[in-house]
């Protein structure tokens, strides 16, 4: 099998990485619009070589979408106007409404697989490419109905053996929701936490010194990039807006609590929140 | 040498761990108010003995303080009372101003050893104590001016060769605001984080299925004890209401540029946000 990778960033030089690791491809190209992330790419011997749009999908079997979600939907559709009846295209895109509603139209649709690995890192760029992404994790595969049975079980088997558990959704407005709460306010909040301690802590020698793990892993997300994480908000921005409401206003409760020294209420917050414990091990 | 350990939970039983390991004590009882914990403690052989505060006080060299925050500076004057001038007394408590006030007319002061060791996880009680608990990170020693040379020798030495990066503040009002940027804003986000998920995933399955690394990292230290917590927020309410309303405010600005479609302003924040790992590696 002939992969080609678009956009060979953290993702896609990840999933490119499994590729290779479970023998899963014989040749993987790439398509990389950074000259600098292509030549990173090359190094890290992530893809075999960079070619154009073009020229890769015309080759490829399975054509990987991994460039940030604002560019995926319009790709796709490029993509499937030009696809043969033997290639699949699929993406790893993190927002699956606007996508699965353009190409729904498609006649080609069936060689479209829609998933999200549920996986990241706050590092950006092929460098950040990792050997051991996705692994245990959860991938949601959107629409199976809508894909040709030979195409879907391409992917699913990829996703198998890489070790991935999967798991269905029948709409994209679905999984945008629970994206939302499950992993784009914590991007939110992590990057307003960094916001709030560099705009109150103005000596930075002591956030170095006295940071200790707790603060590390709530701000770890605050150094993700701009370049994923403006689409992903403004794309899912209802959803997100509204979880965003309501953790704005938890915050407020727990503020009115603490102003008046409300101890009872206090624990009883935090014991409910405690019970987060049952379902994040 | 020998120690009493008063409290015997997550820090006091990780310090007994510690003293333990490096040969640093020839014998460690402990005092610990709830009978399962004793228990415990004593299964896991984190201390020799379980004592009275009475009874180890009068036998201890060094008298370390590591119970919840709120119950330090009473127990702090008790010990001091009767202290001889041989003998040292310690604590290991997140918030400073409190302490340090409420000793600061001791006749027996320079007994006394400030300490805040910036290490803790989410988990509570001598089950969660762990050896490797403490080695590289900071920890502060408050009014080092005020302690005997020979109290503050003893402490010191302990903090080193556990590998602890000591550094020093005057005022314990210091500690305690910097202690909220960086350390309790990050548990009140994170027990608000989960309340807001709980309140609006109703679906625990989801959760469960789709929740990655991202928000697996903010959401951890909402599994912290109320015990631990409640008392730390009440007790440095006024910064922690401060940093929590600069925190409420950053997440309004981020709202409104999500509800305006500001990608720029969105991506001049998150660039800005970025910078925290100039700080945090």
């Amino acid at each position: 099998m002939k992969t080609l990778v678009v956009g060979v960033g953290l993702i896609g030089g990840s999933f490119a990485l499994a590729l290779r690791k479970y023998g899963l491809s014989d040749s993987i190209t790439g398509v990389e619009s950074s000259p600098e992330n292509a030549a990173e790419a090359l190094r890290l011997g992530l893809v075999d070589r960079i070619v154009t749009l073009e020229e890769g999908a015309a080759e490829a079997d399975l054509i990987v979408l991994a460039v940030p979600v604002d560019g995926i939907p319009l790709l796709a559709v490029k993509l499937l106007n030009k696809v043969r009846p033997t290639q699949t295209v699929m993406d790893m895109g993190s927002i699956k409404s606007e996508l699965c509603e353009v190409i729904s139209q498609h006649p080609n649709r069936d060689r479209f697989v829609a998933t999200h690995p549920m996986w990241g890192t706050e590092y950006s760029g092929p460098s950040a490419a990792r050997n051991d992404a996705f692994t245990g994790r959860t991938v949601v595969i959107l629409e199976r109905d809508r894909s040709a049975p030979d195409a879907l079980v391409l992917v699913e088997r990829i996703y198998d053996t890489i070790g991935m558990h999967k798991i269905y959704m029948d709409s994209g407005e679905d999984h945008d929701l629970h994206a939302a709460y499950v992993s784009h306010i914590s991007h939110v909040t992590s990057f307003a936490l960094a916001l709030t301690v560099l705009e109150k802590e103005r000596e930075e020698q002591h956030i170095f010194d006295l940071a200790g793990g707790g603060f590390e892993s709530t701000v770890r997300l605050a150094k993700s990039s701009y370049k994923t994480w403006v689409p992903i908000l403004l794309k899912n921005k209802y959803n997100v807006l509204d979880v965003l409401r309501e953790h704005i206003h938890q915050l407020q409760i727990m503020r009115k609590m603490i102003e008046t020294d409300d101890a009872e209420g206090l624990e009883k917050a935090m014991r409910r929140a405690n019970s987060i414990q049952r379902i994040i091990k």
